[in-house]
């Protein structure tokens, strides 16, 4: 059966952590949006299924994926569900919520990314919202970066089962998740990132061998991976970088 | 097994969503903080879970449950946790994952009611960021509020297998925590949700049947259940409410 993944097409934005799970387990699936609309797909067919008036439990925002009959809303909830299909969770139970947890914790921490160029409204554009953007970017990279990072560091380096993985013995989902983290910041903040290599070797390692994973290396190169823009989650404006030295 | 429960003492905050679902299961649970320091517990106990040097996956933050050996993080993932042991999650394993794609949304929601008071910066007080949160609060009460509520309320009255509850032909913990989120709406911006009742006669008619249920009405009279109050996410603070008509 041929998943069916629904996000905006043009951006990496949430869908992305979706899209290298499905890339690393050579899944088969279908990018709806991207496709063509002579085929039914294209952002009209995502929007018939959230305006939907027969479905019974329409999602609230993309992405959500389409397996059967079946409707998955939420990053964390879809990777949840297609972890032990794609063999990318843990195989032990209780893992699988630690892996979980640790995904929402992500979840969190790609928000605070989110806000640090809309602290006010989604419905108004950057350039509204300018001078209290650049008060939380400040916030943002000084205090809660560190936080997060500092935390996923600390799991990853103490994980009794691998020294390679944050959780479990083997790769996960929640890895890949760090991986696109990892670039997303390097991309949106290049300079206040400029030493993560020293401050955060196990995940920049972590990231590196992600990067060199034969499907995740192929997906990069190939088309499907968009390049990071202004209209994602993770932007580059210079101005809510960390000031230049 | 007694479920151990870890969440900041004083408030409702988000641990309150774990605390109506125990109660409504008459489940075996300790509120950690809340406990005697003479008997182990106490915010001591909390923080020394999350500062453990040997916890091999310690939580970013509360609330978290203990449940033997394994803890589990985040409020949507104790409850989808939770959910089957206490009988209030649906018994279809598609539905489980819709109530946690509902039950993320309410995450998402709680985090830009929290927001609305806190649009800058964790680190500081509300008193440092009033302007700022003004203008989010605003935004919230006019779009934000709005859309998500219109989603509930849509949610609700289409679910095909009853008309008493978001998801599933029984109370499942959305349910609740969609109490507790009218509840919480209500104590904070009075003003902007006086209309609910004729806005939303679903969903507050759901609140209450919920508050109506045995064990809910018994806990909401109880010394357990801590008053709103402004250090939870849920403040009142009546320049952020709609302004007077």
């Amino acid at each position: 059966m041929t998943y069916k993944l629904y996000y905006w097409q043009g951006i990496q934005g949430r869908g992305e952590f979706i899209r290298l799970a499905l890339e690393e387990a050579g899944a088969d699936y279908v990018d709806i949006c991207r496709g063509p609309s002579r085929e039914g797909m294209g952002t009209r067919a995502m929007m018939s299924v959230l305006d939907s008036g027969s479905e019974p439990h329409v999602p609230f925002a993309p992405p959500f994926l389409r397996d059967g009959d079946l409707i998955v809303p939420h990053v964390a909830n879809i990777l949840f569900y297609l972890g032990p299909k794609l063999d990318l969770a843990p195989e032990n139970e209780g893992l699988r919520y630690i892996a979980n947890g640790l995904q929402l914790t992500i979840t969190d921490f790609v928000a605070e990314v989110h806000d640090t160029h809309h602290p006010i409204a989604v419905s108004q554009y950057y350039e509204e919202q300018k001078e209290p953007a650049k008060a939380r970017a400040s916030e943002f990279i000084d205090n809660r970066m560190t936080k997060f990072l500092d935390y996923f560091e600390r799991v990853l380096t103490r994980n009794p089962r691998s020294k390679d993985h944050i959780v479990g013995d083997r790769l996960s989902y929640v890895d890949l998740s760090l991986f696109q983290v990892i670039e997303g910041l390097r991309y949106a903040f290049p300079r206040a990132t400029s030493e993560f290599q020293g401050s955060y070797p196990g995940l920049v390692a972590l990231r590196d061998r992600v990067a060199a994973r034969p499907n995740i290396a192929r997906y990069l190169k190939s088309e499907r991976r968009l390049a990071f823009n202004e209209d994602g989650v993770f932007r580059h404006y210079p101005e809510l970088d960390k000031d230049p030295a």
